[in-house]
């Protein structure tokens, strides 16, 4: 097959294998990546403090794995709030996580990072925008020394009033003003919040430094209604080299108090290995599709 | 034109006009509605208290335009729950609810008429649902004596644990067995949790009641990324006769509470006259295509 | 992978291995299809008298793959006219057909076997129609005798006058009046004449005998604009369980005089083994992601 | 409504009203085309000899519209062969045909100019294309004495075996090099030959001068397959001004022998006026939907 013409690390995301973050957990989770043809982990979890981070690092290692580390702010660490106490105890969760991320061996952090995971009351203020971005050019710098991309995660507006839009993001790291502190896209959030997907990714450029796959149900890959024709054209038109992660969710996998955060009411799928498996053929084949059709141009000559 | 080929009255949500509903704001919104083309108003408010019914009833008259009252149930109404007392007050809100509409000379009562409009932290309970279905009854029937219809409207996770999907509509009013206890789908909420709004449209069939129109960030209609060719063919192959009613939102015009609660954080238009003319046109436009599109097969025929 | 959850024998169409059929590219494309993963081959001639029937039944019979023959009459057997001599002509090469089919242990004739394979100059006739439909009925139950299915192609205006949409292909069908006779629907001509595909597919409905798949521009699978997403639900959603065989035409294989007759101006591959797998694995992620789908709406449930 | 937000002229294709161009025809189609609301009329003829040009330029005067000529070289008059009587054949009908727009007062010429408009069965030679761009740049060179632009139709591989995709369009002017020979793009044909719409628009730029809306089988605008939401906003991300003109055939108007030559075996309308009105109101509206989806970026704003 044309497969893997393109030179994007392909990823899934740890609740697909596991609502928690035991040694089992993550023994089995990165076992099943690499059975899955998967080149990259991202683990996410509420609690950093949960992660053995040498075993982690160990497991990776051992089955040649990339590593992500994804999060959200919770509101008592909400670096966009105007309360210093919430900025100080946000910016010494970040510095945490990029020494967890360091010691685990992650390319990236991402999510969440800029505000906090949750359904705000009240529109986002100036202020809290400045301090957002003043933590985040210190938390960068840290993370530059060692190599560890930030991804700042455009989500809907059920899970943050700042960045909803590719738009708002690139100007969000244009404040910022580091090359490792970047736009992470999810094509769930893009579904709900962008006006034309494809262009998003195309304006957000070279800022793009993380990209999440799924559905717009969080379901099984291609069961939804997403376009993906559109969207991975989009990804190679715009030269993006860096990684792609699927993202599903289940109630037969995530718990509380998961289901409460993300919302999860439905069973959507039984076999996280099926589904991991079936992702990774779509992933594969759509991007070959999309890396053909911009070929076809140049095959488009005039004798 | 090929206009209105359709039997459908064409409404628009008051909060394209107003946030809330003083004389002045009723008076307003009913010239505007007619002005722009529309044959019904939705008239949408957290407290029904603030409806001059008389007034509004007499404004809507007088401009010859239908109504439909819109809105959700707040926690201490919800009659999803288990407590005694909140589901009562539930169904008090909601007999009244259905007084107001008697005497607005309201067609369709919607929303999320059967639980809370809130983000849950733990899924519906089997007794909730029952409790649910149980009150919706009693209302539907009282609905009934007026001509009243009950539209359950189908929402996304973050506005209830219940109804997500078209097929729990329809299984909800199965279960409520009343002729005019309907599914109310809307595209905004469909694009988050359908696996494919068409087919849901088609298997909702003969229970869908109400329909909602706007787009998936809610803005201006056709701006967005909602599929209208196959979401207004879909309607008509299921031959939906009822309202179809738009919907759009913009810090412009919301404030609090309702940006906070709806998470309006983004001004998407300016000018209200402007988007509900053009969404008018757009509309017509679009089920003239779909009309002529189910047309094309007949007049496909072999000598 | 969810790999193969629907039933259809997937094919691919002889010309993606080699334009002429001669013994050797008959042993190389057998193998070629086994080898890429397909249960059937589409052996294409313009020429039936090239086939050594015996040589390419034995080399099937020993890569275990079922077969299609496809072709397109010639003006001078063109059973929709109404000249008598040309509609012998072409009884007696549809009736040759058949004996080659049943020779070569074929499941399906299929192609424009209904009229000439040409671009017309004037719009079919009642009496061409219905010569066309006595013929059909003849063959058809020849054909039944050795348990083949024969597919009327629906094609694009510029290759018959006769049958352009499902539609036509249906009542067609519905004319001649035998179980065996059936509608053979293709991406690349639906994409030029139908309103929609989808509808077509579903109107279709039990009349659906073989099913091609393609591009728009005849390239690689997914390179193009056709909407996959939507045809394999619709198929799916159908209850389609016959054979889906891929086409695709790249100056690279096909010379004179296939080029002009199918108009094949560009090169729009060159590896045809490449084409094949990747076609193949886009058509398995696909069809996987599809039954997916309307799976889905069973586990809709309401608690 | 948000009508024509864009600077473009909408224009409509004088087979909507009549296949021949008597002064009688000419008369009427000109009224019918400022009633329904266009600015430009485009007349079309297989045999320019038939416009009575004094006529016409005085009825499209006194009603205020802009017009263009437009049409396909035969057989006799092919530039892009190698017999010199053609290429000398073709150069004189061309050079008429530019003063014939002169007269008339035409802003563009614009079809199937640089080759024959049949089924080739064979593929275009260096030699021919290279004939066809020198014919072009001479007659190109007169046009612009006129202000006149010549829009080189992109057309389908039914149609001419030479410029299939926008990408040949733009080499074929980029070889002729002048500012007023440019790419005349059809979604017709886009629809059976590109890749992607929307990036053929794109990589056409600035070389894009006319544009034929339509639909997929070339009836009912939005009643088929072809998806204006892409193509209205890449006419938008490309800056294109240009005329955007509707075109749609039915056997109901066209008679022989233009039905053969363009395949119209179908009757998919019968109301020119109505065709030609929802044109119009499907075009504006989605023209200002595309219009603000593009301004939905700039107000994604970061406080």
């Amino acid at each position: 097959m044309t497969d893997r013409l393109v030179p994007n690390k392909l990823g899934v995301h740890a609740f697909v294998w596991a609502a928690d973050w035991t040694r089992d957990d993550a023994t089995r989770a990165i076992a099943l990546t690499r059975e899955t043809g998967y080149d990259l982990l991202e683990v996410s979890a509420l609690d950093l403090g949960i992660i053995d981070v040498a075993h982690t690092r160990r497991e990776l290692e051992q089955h040649g794995l990339s590593a992500t580390i994804s999060f959200g702010l919770d509101a008592s660490c909400d670096i966009s709030s105007t309360d210093p106490e919430r900025i100080r105890a946000g910016e010494r969760f970040l510095m945490d996580a990029v020494s967890v991320g360091r010691d685990m061996g992650a390319t990236h952090l991402c999510g969440i990072l800029y505000s906090a995971f949750q359904k705000y009351a009240v529109p986002p203020t100036a202020d809290g925008v400045k301090n957002s971005v003043e933590v985040m050019r210190r938390v960068g710098e840290k993370a530059a020394e060692s190599n560890i991309i930030l991804g700042m995660e455009v989500v809907n507006r059920y899970e943050t009033n700042m960045l909803n839009t590719a738009a708002q993001g690139v100007e969000y790291c244009r404040r910022v003003g580091l090359p490792n502190v970047r736009v992470h896209l999810d094509v769930y959030h893009m579904n709900i919040e962008e006006s034309d997907p494809a262009r998003a990714i195309r304006e957000t450029g070279e800022y793009l430094g993380y990209f999440h796959t799924g559905e717009n149900h969080r379901g099984y890959m291609g069961s939804g209604q997403l376009d993906y024709q559109r969207i991975f054209r989009a990804l190679i038109e715009n030269g993006y080299a860096g990684p792609i992660t699927f993202e599903s969710f289940s109630s037969r996998v995530v718990g509380q108090p998961l289901e409460g955060i993300l919302g999860i009411w439905r069973n959507l799928w039984e076999d996280s290995r099926d589904l991991a498996s079936h992702a990774y053929a779509f992933t594969t084949a759509q991007l070959a599709s999309a890396a053909q059709s911009v070929r076809n141009a140049e095959r488009s000559v005039l004798v």
